[in-house]
């Protein structure tokens, strides 16, 4: 028999989180009464038990529960549904948590290509990474094509799409990809730096493969995929069937009761991530900085056979923080500014060269404000 | 130009409920500042607004944003993410409802057979209907099948897999369905009474279109899927491939910061269940009374095209509460119950009958507490 350990954050108060945490074990497992079992072997090996119970703040509970892996097989649909099916519905609870025994995570593919695949990929060596975005969806084909233009030239590593463009009648699926994977080409053939246009691949899981299939016979190596948009079955599908892209896994509709360190740093990586877009510190959202830590410490650390995901901190980022985000983050990093590049709107190409610039000489002797 | 209004609620302090509600209008639609913007066109088009901030509570406003429908196409997971994608991960943010204006809701499946089909499915007439859970996951197929001719000959209408059973080693898909179909199937031709053995279809988007191929095939009419764990885009796939189903949509994974009311009574149905099973006031979940009447309510009442679904309050439920239940709910209701029934253990054929009794001849005289 083997155990997975899943850690739950439980409000109550003393006198009830005995009862919340031995509930929340029979709602994740069995889901009926123990009274109601008559078979021996299903109240010992499929039956999830309280572990630990550890008090971490007023009427706050840290809560390990051991889930039985044979209930799981290798499905993702039926992992997030043993560790946060049912009990996704308390308000009381958030899942912090998930320790796989030896070998479990196998079950799963990973990153394909991890922060090493995306360096060699990126012919980018130990530096940190650029990445931008295609805004704002409603522009038209050819304006984002330009936009492509522009920042390539300008040397980001990787420019995607802003995951609100879908396929839209405004910027349609199949011309938008040629034209943007034409844009970044036909840049990279001039300067012969390696340059890669990332689009969004959405859709239900028929469209997805047809727009999976679309990007890869126009050359696309690096897309884009929110898992919680598409759903992460049919994401950890689509890793297994298109396993030469580089998957930017994007944030949108994560947010909810799953811790986002363990949502995007462990669950997005072991699901085959290579980087995880998450919301930085002191942007428009408002992770704390410790989080943003643990987030990127967890994507990166030794796990297995499960390659290292590339951290990605996103939303609201500035030029004038790089040398602060790269201090705090270090250089297996790769910074997305997308709005604060573009407000230079005329001066875009200089802003782009100058978030290259800053990113690429981080740490040489004489440019920013650390050296 | 045509819009939707989302509708939030949103904590913040009087001095800075404007500016949240404004960037999230901004983050929903552009994600970039209006500066960075150059085409009037997506200025006009595009961009969300703010329509209306109302104050209803100490730090809580409810805000309507009106989002362009020119940014969903038709397509589920773009139209998640217009409504509640970046801002999901906003803990301070909760999505509230969704007002479709007039055509939208015909580019989603909707319910295939609604409450009136799954009467004419069950020959059921005006009365409430019944459901219970095979339970608990872990015992052998055998013992599923014992369960189902139990429950189908206590008259029970639908009879659906636990949520928790898969595809494990311990009752493989294939086998469960054939046996539990076939047991079920057994039963109905002794005693011509319609009843219904729905399988849990879960799994990565091939392999739920496979199991609903072995079900059909094994000539399964109703199923249960919970649309957050396979994902929406792939639940609504199904919906549309297999439209002979009753689908039975199950809130698993459902959890987070969209409220209850709106996931499952408005959109679980616009995504084609034909019932929804929520969580019943007084169980073992915590949903208030008002709560679970307004999400009968919604599941129920009259929407273009889109056929009423067929509310299915769950969790925790007693015998004990039939009567109380279906004054509460009325008689287009099916109820769930399931581990109430199976403690009754050796005497699990008497209290299945007495359950069906109590719902069957509910509001006749001299039976029930308000006869």
């Amino acid at each position: 028999m083997s155990w997975l350990t899943a850690t739950y954050l439980i409000d109550a108060r003393p006198d009830e989180i005995e009862a919340r945490a031995q509930t929340l074990a029979l709602e994740q497992s069995v889901e009926c009464p123990l009274e109601a079992i008559g078979d021996r072997r299903v109240l010992d090996e499929i039956v999830a038990r309280v572990d630990a119970i550890t008090p971490v703040a007023e009427n706050r509970y840290r809560v390990d529960v051991k889930i039985a892996v044979e209930t799981i097989g290798g499905e993702p649909a039926q992992f997030m549904n043993m560790i946060f099916g049912n009990c996704s519905l308390w308000e009381y609870v958030r899942l912090v948590d998930v320790a796989l025994p030896q070998g479990l995570s196998s079950r799963f593919p990973g990153p394909n290509h991890g922060i090493a695949g995306i360096r060699t990929l990126l012919g980018a060596g130990e530096r940190a990474l650029t990445s931008t975005a295609l805004k704002p969806q409603g522009v038209p084909v050819a304006e984002l094509a330009r936009l492509c233009t522009v920042f390539a030239r300008g040397g980001v590593d990787i420019i995607k799409d802003d995951h609100g463009i879908a396929d839209q009648v405004y910027s349609p699926f199949a011309e938008r990809v040629a034209a943007c994977q034409r844009a970044v080409h036909e840049v990279t053939e001039r300067t012969g730096r390696p340059i890669f246009y990332a689009p969004n691949l959405s859709g239900t899981p028929r469209r997805l493969r047809r727009r999976a299939e679309i990007a890869r016979s126009a050359g696309v190596r690096v897309v884009l995929v929110a898992p919680m948009l598409v759903g992460i079955p049919a994401f950890v599908e689509l890793v297994e069937e298109f396993p030469e892209f580089v998957y930017l896994a994007h944030p949108a509709g994560a947010g909810g009761r799953i811790d986002p360190v363990l949502m995007f740093g462990k669950l997005f990586r072991l699901f085959g991530a290579d980087a995880v877009i998450f919301t930085n510190y002191g942007g428009r959202f408002a992770y704390p900085p410790e989080a943003c830590a643990a987030l990127a410490s967890a994507a990166r650390r030794p796990w297995e056979l499960v390659r290292p995901a590339l951290p990605v901190p996103a939303g609201g980022m500035l030029l004038e923080r790089i040398d602060e985000l790269l201090d705090f983050y270090g250089k297996d990093t790769m910074l997305l500014i997308g709005g604060n590049l573009l407000v230079a709107r005329d001066a875009l190409l200089e802003r782009t060269r100058e978030y290259v610039a800053k990113v690429t000489h981080y740490g040489s002797a004489g440019i920013g404000v650390h050296a």
